[in-house]
């Protein structure tokens, strides 16, 4: 007995042309392994003419992917347009309302609109995957929703953007500046000419407000995020991190504390002899805690047209199979808000870096401003410039500019930041503003 | 709505208890957010009398798990007895007879009659959940079924023994021969009194003989493993391995080559700088290539009552959704026999450490025979006793012994093999058998 499932997609890029060619290479697997028959009858794309390599002669062709969505003989909608609002948003509204289930791969509409959608699609009795909408071709929704379903999960975190992960990779490997490996980013493809959603964490946000939501049953939420890029990091910064035995990621993490759900996407130094800080180029990584499972860690290709396919595919699977599932786990009705953890409240080790003025009393107001606020310090090293080399005879200028690198033990972060500014404002000390960069217990 | 979910628990060992115990602990989350009420209605273990630290009072005990199958207002049946025949064997046949579903963590039962217990199965219309059979909590199986299901798999391998990569990795980090840290995990808990199970690779053998199935639509098959445990790893191979970029795991792969379908279980280079090589102490982790996908890799904790639980929980959700596979993901009908790869027709680079005579002609000899079999070297180093060291006015006493290691390029098992042997028959060159170790290209 073989069932049949017809299926429409909106959007023929990369991701759209690997899903088709995923659908004529896998056929007769499908088919007789499965006794699924899947069957693309239409599409939806801007440009008519263009050459996709693929044959589309025997697929309805919409200009308009709501009027696809809404076509007679449709089983599933796979929304793969991308853009938070606009056209994506009204063809997966339409798909729903039209009772289709859908299958989409666009982190923003779900991050902005998800609870809204899924409200519409649990109405409707109709599923709602977005599998390919984090972490690429990396099961974790499945994981958390299915596999893990006996878990309370109390820490989410992981490498999340490929592009980040590529550039403090390239940085790292070979000693180079941001700027400098960004270009080559995007000369590579890995990089959009604006490069500000990747590096500035926008995008792992995305991705982040998802994650939370499945791990804790709360609204997702992109605006309660805490948002850092990794546009200052420098050689330095590297180099210390390698010293003091970490690499540097760019992290999400959500993390249920005492004070509320902490979600923060930031650089964070990992320990180097851990899985994940052997994460490189842009491969993508979740990690999960969950009070049964202990530790899990996900690794896998976070973007590309393959992998992403095998994702919407995964998702198409179930779909054809009639496994429904809400699509944040718990009814959309009884998602809480999460209760958010206050700023600043974050409790854990830092790594601060300062250029001050190598003068008698600098390190004493450093030490008293840290002690002050409770901060204890775990190192201290102190960097001269290149050219003042122990057991030689030149001695440092005073005044001259020095690197101090701190770690600190455990700490609040907001106590951590009112002493540096208590340092700043102690006068003449630091040349230039403070490094901040958390290191992440793992 | 709520769904009620009648499950009996054969086996009370501490999987059995902490299955009990986050039943309890979930028991009202299971119900309102997913509305699904589960009720352990039923169990079985060897000892009523034992205190095992939970309240059984109302739940039905049964001294015969095959009766407990059969008894009267069951859903499921969860199998945690183990052992690959006897009880455990009669009692899911039990359970698959009465029409129940059945969830295992039973490997070696699976390894062993999994396809007729799989058609038993399929043929009741009841499905068969084995999860927590491989790699512990890692959803290993729900990944390769379900999120995977696009992909065509051409490899599948990892690190599936706790035991083993416990004392490689201690071996590693403190340089430790092989029977004192076995003695430390015996200490532990982690290794059995009779260790060979674990050490032997026997208990991968039996986990990969279940992944390869999953991966291949074959028949699940424990006898073609070509099977080579750790006992024979040393300091010098892990201090060798270091200095060459290597970390030596004990290894299952099952990979699809041009000659059939290669399973081996055996200790294996792998890269220092790899996610898989910082997988350390009792973690699992298992590596996945597919089509689609690329390469996707999976860590977490192999064995314990949390994580085993968490895996077996994962099944039991499935069956409560009424979500049902056929065990193996083809029907059981259809699984073929793989068709296996001829012993020593791996291809691959190897290691290979020897103990030699330091006499003039014996590197020729060495060169000679690698070259008439057309393996080609990659390096060679040769290691002089430690007191001999360079630099200073003592040489080598002529016939002394020296530790070799060659890396190879890429070249076929058997040839290699064919080459050692006739070094060794060359007369009076290698003062013990030649240790050879495959290098995993990941």
């Amino acid at each position: 007995m073989v069932k049949n499932i017809r299926i429409a997609v909106a959007g023929l890029g990369t991701v759209g042309i690997g899903l088709l060619k995923l659908l004529q290479r896998r056929h007769a697997y499908f088919r007789t392994a499965l006794g699924l028959s899947f069957h693309v009858v239409g599409v939806s794309a801007r440009d008519r003419t263009k050459d996709r390599g693929i044959d589309l002669s025997d697929v309805a062709w919409f200009d308009d992917p709501v009027r696809l969505a809404q076509a007679d003989g449709i089983d599933v909608v796979v929304e793969l347009i991308g853009g938070e609002d606009g056209v994506a948003k009204a063809t997966v509204e339409a798909a729903i309302g039209a009772g289709r289930s859908v299958v989409t791969a666009n982190k923003a509409l779900l991050a902005r609109h998800g609870v809204a959608l899924a409200k519409k699609a649990e109405t409707r009795g109709v599923s709602l995957g977005f599998e390919a909408a984090v972490a690429g071709g990396i099961p974790v929704i499945k994981t958390m929703r299915e596999a893990l379903g006996g878990n309370d999960v109390s820490r989410v975190y992981g490498i999340l953007n490929g592009t980040c992960n590529f550039i403090l990779t390239k940085m790292q490997e070979e000693g180079r500046p941001f700027e400098d490996v960004l270009a080559e980013a995007q000369a590579l493809g890995y990089a959009e000419a604006d490069p500000t959603f990747d590096v500035g964490g926008h995008d792992t946000a995305h991705k982040l407000a998802l994650l939370t939501s499945l791990a804790f049953g709360t609204r997702a939420d992109f605006d309660q995020i805490e948002l850092e890029g990794i546009q200052r990091i420098t050689p330095a910064d590297i180099e210390a991190a390698d010293q003091l035995g970490y690499r540097i990621k760019l992290l999400g993490v959500a993390e249920r504390t005492d004070h509320g759900i902490e979600q923060r996407v930031h650089p964070a130094m990992v320990a180097k002899h851990s899985a994940i800080a052997e994460v490189s180029g842009v491969t993508n990584a979740v990690a999960l805690n969950g009070d049964a499972v202990g530790d899990l860690l996900l690794v896998g290709p976070g973007a590309g047209a393959g992998a992403t396919a095998s994702a919407v595919m995964g998702d198409l699977l179930d779909a054809a199979r009639g496994h429904a599932f809400a699509p944040f786990i718990l009814p959309a009705g009884e998602l809480g808000l999460a209760e958010r953890a206050a700023e600043g409240t974050h409790r854990g080790a830092f790594y601060v870096r300062m250029s001050v003025f190598d003068r008698p009393g600098v390190m004493a107001t450093i030490c008293g401003c840290m002690a002050d606020e409770d901060v204890s310090l775990e190192s201290i090293v102190q960097r001269r410039p290149a050219s003042v080399l122990p057991g030689t005879s030149a001695t440092p200028e005073p005044g001259s500019q020095t690197s101090l690198v701190l770690i600190t033990h455990g700490t609040i972060e907001s106590r951590l930041r009112r002493a540096i500014a208590a340092i700043e404002a102690s006068g003449d000390i630091m040349a230039e503003a403070a490094q901040i960069i958390r290191i992440e217990q793992l």
